[in-house]
């Protein structure tokens, strides 16, 4: 008996680390000391280049995203979803990505599927300027099955103290600037699925004529977006009171997390087009509208809170650098921390 | 159709985070800044403290040891396990850990286990001095079995450029210092339980006279050690040329992960004592003694190199911080990369 008949397959194993090593390595930034052979990842900080630096990290997987991936036998975008994700989670304290790190975990080893992951996230590494420093692929026979596999990303981010932000800045009267999402990005998937697969009875590969979409999988996977090249330019402007991606638990659970004591947020639902995926899994799955809320992040994947009489320069700002569609979408206001509603 | 219906129980969730950062607050260490809610862990580096810092980073999985976890309901040990794998990958190149992050997916959230998991990661990370900055708990429905759950960790140290340890010191004739592992560690488990539970069809409650041990259970368990606190003094004398930590792989594949082109290194088997359940897998699983060496630590489970007029003053040093029982295992010699054997 040995290791191979046991169901890892360390020769193949380490072939595949190989060609990981060679894309890996294509993401290098300047900081970056190690090969992907070290025990560890080495990345110089470069002191020099700040007063008072605070390390900012995030871990992300993508949840049941991953299923429709495997439906869809696609893989390589989900490692963009994971990267852009991840440099989301840190970029809302006014973090830029230095490295990331990734877990992939699955049953028996298939190198196609492997690589393609792999090249999804060295793509978002390489367009968000952040080294794939390392990372752990882990064969476990009888655990994952066939076919299947979790994914799961670690970032590192630096920002300078005093331009830390952690929305303590926030006060009544600011408004809140809604920049769009590209779709579901990586939350909701269990209950996206359950209506188009279960109740639906759709196939991956079904037409959406509806939804303006070539299939299910088509608008399902399409990739998480990443804000950091339109706003880390007006993080400088030192206008941005406070920061939230909308992320799990929508708008309702992610705004209130920069919400300092005694404020709130309203909503005005009527201030931007929801994406029709969004309706379409409301009136098909019969979605009451506070659980679509606290569900999907609804048309809206970013959210900036600054005063009041910035937020024209902030908008313009936001338009120049290519994000044609941020637009208000709410105000804070005092009262206990939370969301409400209208329209 | 709501969320919970399709399997994700926010609510449940948010409970259970609750707890999770009431225990992640006690391992708080002075860089830390942000409490666990934040969208990103902040640390603090306190750049004072360095001329020129190299952050090192690794992450790594448990592999199917948790499955002996699954099957003896036992999950305060698989954290000690994994903070310690991290906290020892980053201890070769001289790093002291400063914060760690899991990454926790499983089909249902079973509160009890989730928090015995946090227990583990928390008695870990306090004992080496680590923060447990964050993490992410992932309920993904249909993706793992009730009861089973995907444990990852991402760890970052720092150390100060010109104490960076990565081999390149080490040359012929040095000699390799051999420190036990407390077990298998968390290496070579698909090999062990395909022996243990479908060769000998033993059961993880059996009782194993034959390895002094009370159960397969308990033995399979025993916690990977961390090396943290015993060769950490050493690293400041400079007498160490290069570290590995023993894992998958074993002897023959992470030692040539350190030696520089030209060197190999040739081991003694019979300079130290194999632990029983070594032996016993060998013997029971039939498997050849070049397998066990590349599938197994085979009871070592770091090794220092280091110049042959300092190795009595290393081994003595590492008596005296409470390790009784490192020596000699073995040498550098001129050759093609690689690791002999002889006895």
């Amino acid at each position: 008996m040995d290791y191979k008949s046991s169901g890892v397959d360390i020769a193949a194993g380490n072939d595949v680390v190989r060609q990981v090593r060679r894309l890996a390595r294509s993401t290098f930034t300047r900081g970056v000391l190690s090969d992907i052979g070290s025990f560890g990842g080495l990345f110089r900080l470069g002191v020099r280049k700040y007063r008072d630096p605070v390390l900012v990290s995030s871990t992300d997987g993508l949840g049941t995203k991953l299923q429709v991936a495997f439906l869809a036998g696609e893989h390589h975008t989900v490692g963009v979803d994971l990267v852009n994700h991840c440099v989301n989670d840190i970029l809302v304290q006014g973090a830029e990505p230095l490295f990331f790190l990734d877990y992939l975990a699955t049953g028996r080893l298939e190198p196609d599927v492997t690589v393609a992951v792999m090249k999804g996230l060295v793509r978002a590494c390489t367009e968000n300027g952040c080294a794939l420093l390392g990372g752990e692929t882990a064969e476990m026979p009888g655990f994952y099955e066939d076919g299947q596999y979790d994914l799961a990303g670690f970032i590192v981010g630096v920002v300078e103290r005093e331009r830390l932000i952690v929305g303590d800045k926030i006060k009544s009267g600011d408004c809140l600037i809604g920049i769009p999402s590209s779709g579901l990005h990586t939350n909701g998937y269990s209950l996206a699925r359950k209506i188009m697969f279960e109740k639906l009875k759709l196939q991956v590969d079904s037409s959406l004529v509806e939804l303006n979409s070539s299939s299910v999988g088509d608008v399902l996977l399409r990739p998480h977006r990443s804000y950091l090249k339109i706003v880390s330019p007006i993080m400088m402007t030192g206008f941005v009171n406070g920061m939230a991606h909308i992320t799990g638990g929508g708008l309702t659970e992610n705004l209130p997390r920069i919400l300092p004591k005694g404020t709130a947020a309203v909503i005005d639902r009527d201030s931007w087009n929801i994406p029709p995926i969004f309706t379409f899994l409301q009136d098909k799955g019969e979605v009451p509208i506070a659980d679509m809320y606290r569900t999907f992040n609804m048309g809206i994947g970013f959210v900036i809170a600054c005063a009041d009489d910035v937020t024209a320069l902030v908008i313009e700002q936001l338009n120049r650098v290519g994000e044609p569609s941020a637009s208000v979408i709410g105000r804070v206001i005092k009262g206990e921390r939370g969301v409400h509603y209208k329209g």
